[in-house]
């Protein structure tokens, strides 16, 4: 079976991440996949949150958003309607999967903020703002920790790789990164997130119309452990030689 | 290894669930999973929301809240913070679960509302809620479809049973349905959702410390199916009667 | 005349008071008046609000709350629609009744938070929760005032017992102790707050339909008189020695 | 015993009522108490809220603002900070103090809003307002209720005047009228509203500190009474061949 | 041409400043353009906000109120929906013009709350609450630098006057000082704030309907600078003797 | 005398325009100007605000955000903090810019919606937010008026160029389009919106430090009206064959 894209059922989109895309933040990355793009920056804060004062350990939020016309209707501005539950399910998803790969006590009592903001919606927002933003985290804790300067824990924070992929059964088939239209006729919807590793971080299954079996939770599990490799082996090449600091 | 609370690793906490628990909605159960109390109301509403007018559908949506001093330390209310990220993801997942096994047309134009709202803590709330709200679902749906009536599309709306618990590792080892010092201390938490026939609604996994490998999932998983099967049977007890229409 | 629960006009309902009810608070307690059933929760914080610091005074605050189906027709959360007027007259009443028996001096620089939450609603439910509150207001400050400690101020902070009851005009008859559907007929509406000596904390009456006169004022508080020296009278029993050290 | 302003205890500060203060409105009045200045309008809408659609009867409602600087410091704004649980305990107030001189039915399927704006602060603002938003109320009824026109329910909306006083106990006296320095130290604090007739519609009274007895209630009630009728005696003054529609 | 109020096209309202309006407030002043009516205060709060704390400067912030009733229909409290956009601009403007006539060194470290509430408005109330809020300023100032108080920095903080007033194009005639219904069918829209020296401290036009000439634009600040002399002319006779410490 | 990148005084940073920026908006662009980058889609919705219903008019809003990194450091976000009053002040610009040029009737009941989000911000956003909206404004009316079709009013909507340029005085000399840098030390800020017939809707001038004349007025106009020149000129380049439309 051929997906309306000419994809096959194990074929992700084609991935571009950019490097520098904002000329403020410590870390930007535009992320693009096919048609879904957003900006990932990642921003140091001198200081940590209340519950963690004095603790020498520092902290990895984010908070995620969408344009008004990302989307093929407008939806009315969360600065107007408050944010939804879908943005905060989201920004606690994207938190965690990035401090799963950071050493918080190493990081030191700073705040890295991560803000994902999609400009362009088809389908996988939230599985490419962790990819993406993985790129502007490194960058980041870079910038603050250079190369060659003595670390205080004596490691880089960032202790591995990090990316995540949707999956999904689709008029039956199970197929790898779903786009908006696929996503919308899916009976279900999982997003995995995984390590350089590939160990497990996340797993988020849901059936949206009929319940799955183990098999099929299986099967599922393989294809994304593939394209979330594929996925790493980019944000390695998109980092170059910062990239060979991560787990040291 | 014996749990602090006499419990073995595959040992679900006493259940306890009492129908009726609320005098004037249509359906009220109080369900108790240890020293975990939710009160799980479903309420009726002749109506759908916008977005499904003239669908000649029905909606099921979800609400979650807990009392100030359901835990340990006081808690602000969310009528004077606002509502939490935690809230919202919570409130999501209980109603993705209960529509799961409603079929929304034979319900008519009308929305379910549930209400969890715990008065006290001590972990598993949101998987006891779901368990908890399933019966209050069935006596509301069991109220305005009385046994006997023609339905219009000639079956109960009800599908299957549906039942969740959460499994964690703590200290290396996995555990059944973790208790609040448990939950305190897991590296990972794993919430699983699954209907009478055994099938996956919902499963969310997540690595709070180390990240797990393919072989801790299906652990875990099977840990969880037994506990579900398990409560699924006290829920077709507490049933009774009524219970017997589901599925037909 | 008899009502239609079959009390006659100066009859209150039935009242259950159980101390010790969630687990965690410093003191808790469910009043049961009737059909209206509130938890009631005191919950010691260690620092005062902002106006008082440094006074060397304590503070009693009241929050009040209402499950969405504790009553007939399902109310909006008030996390989602804010809370009402209804709302912040009935907690500023609550903390108002509940100060005027503490010595706040003696109770030290720090705050009792009353939580009272309505779980079932038939009516006197802000009466019910002074009465109910009160007593877990005992309890926690005896927690942090074990008998036997040498107290700072040499006395018990509580000074008085203090419970209420509404009473009102009905088909132009008066009555103690109103339900849900004699208060929505009611054409005079009156809620009393008494100390243990008999006297008056605070009173409103208020005519929804026709004016009252100062005859009929008399005779009201003269009913509610009698009704509040019989809640004192339980809140004793259930207090038993505890309750002893209040006024010494 | 002189107070600091001269008056004696049973003696009200000098009150101002100005007709058609703002000229937009259908009603409109300043009110003032001593030193206590509010402006009232009232403002008819040409329909009801929704809870009264399609009743054939109308609505009166009220609400209550204060400039910032009303008082000796300076008050955040409610358009900043939200409103108060204060504001919303007296607008409703005075919305049910005014209500109670209406006839609904007469009043048609319309809505009178009523505006209470404090612009000086000095004690007494909710009774003034009462006081004076009851005239604004009288002017914008008979506007909309021309004299000779046939009215549908062949009687005027407002069947009796309505004002209100504040009392209370300053240093072991009762006193009529408080202003603001006598407030700040009052033991008890009470106001009274009554109609024309001389009948209570409302009556609420707190021991600040020390309770009180039925007694002192009484004494209270007495000198509000005298009060009440001066303020009624002005009203009728001001209103002239307007207030002779009262009550026909 | 005649404007329907008799006056000519270059001819203000008539302008009235009554000074000590509100008996708190360091500095108070009723302004009254025509039927447009607007209370001014100015209080001073012995502090300063965060952005500017330990620079030994001072602040002077503005905000803008309008009562529901002001207007010809009432509008709901920005209290109960927001405060408006337009509010925003307002106010930022109020404050914008105030302090660029205020050493702000000069003051030391302590804010000026200025409070413009209209209570009757009719057309031009911007330009009105600036020209009155700077009497209230003056005043504010004035009590807290007693002449002959020897000033920190030697000289009054108040530098210079400052007035505003409003232009327009009606009917392709450019005319002074717009009321309500000239403003609603004006093509053009200026204000203008301008010194004692004669000098710019804001200009904001706007072409409602048809753009307009860098023409028409000089004669309209043309006729603004007569208008505000005129303006400037009033706050000297009201400040009297205050009034010569400006500049000094 | 040189700028710090190398500009003179009358040199506009170099201007960008790209249509078609977001795939989903009926009109979309991203303008860069210098370092300043806004996306602006404009977003037809079939219907009108309730002021306006029932007219046979069309109506056209903007709404203007920036991402949190936009900027040197991170602001928080409008959908937590909410919107602060610059926000509202700039986006009733941009609409009231684009409503001059927009023949209302002949657009017909419909609203466009203008959204411009800034991602990168160096001086100038609300300047180029308007110059960028009004590419993508002709691009969305242009999908509705498709060319050729018979329109009910026989005209294309947009009867004019538009575009807006700000200019200030810096150190004593004026400057035309300051980036960020300028901009925080301007003693002048102006920002100037001008029609493709070089006439002015809107011109807003604010002395930061010192007051300004009439001839620095002037002086800055003319450079303004030469800057906005080709700016139209870049526009009409950037719209080609559809550009021929307007005003026809």
């Amino acid at each position: 079976m051929i997906r309306c894209d000419g994809r096959t059922n194990k074929e992700m989109r084609s991935v571009k991440i950019t490097r520098g895309f904002i000329k403020y933040a410590e870390g930007s990355v535009l992320v693009e996949v096919g048609d879904t793009k957003v900006i990932c920056t990642a921003s140091i804060e001198e200081r940590v949150p209340l519950f963690l004062k004095g603790q020498e350990k520092g902290w990895v939020t984010a908070e995620y958003g969408m344009l008004p016309r990302a989307t093929g209707e407008r939806n009315p501005r969360e600065a107007v309607r408050g944010r939804s539950g879908r943005t905060y399910e989201i920004q606690r998803l994207v938190g965690r999967a990035l401090r799963s790969v950071v050493n918080l006590e190493s990081l030191g009592e700073r705040t890295v903020w991560i803000d994902c903001d999609v400009i362009q919606a088809d389908g996988g927002t939230r599985t490419s703002a962790i990819t993406g933003a993985f790129v502007a985290l490194v960058d980041a804790i870079g910038a603050i920790f250079p190369s060659g300067a003595s670390l205080k824990h004596k490691a880089f924070p960032v202790v591995d790789y990090i990316a995540a992929i949707s999956i999904g059964k689709v008029n039956g088939t199970i197929m790898l990164d779903l786009n908006f239209e696929e996503d919308s006729r899916a009976s279900v919807d999982m997003n995995v997130v995984m390590t350089g590793c590939g160990q497990l971080v996340e797993i988020q299954g849901t059936a949206e119309g009929d319940p799955f079996t183990k098999g099929e939770l299986g099967e599922m599990l393989n294809m994304a452990e593939v394209g979330i490799a594929d996925l790493i082996h980019m944000q390695k090449e998109v980092l170059g030689e910062l990239g060979e600091r991560i787990g040291h």
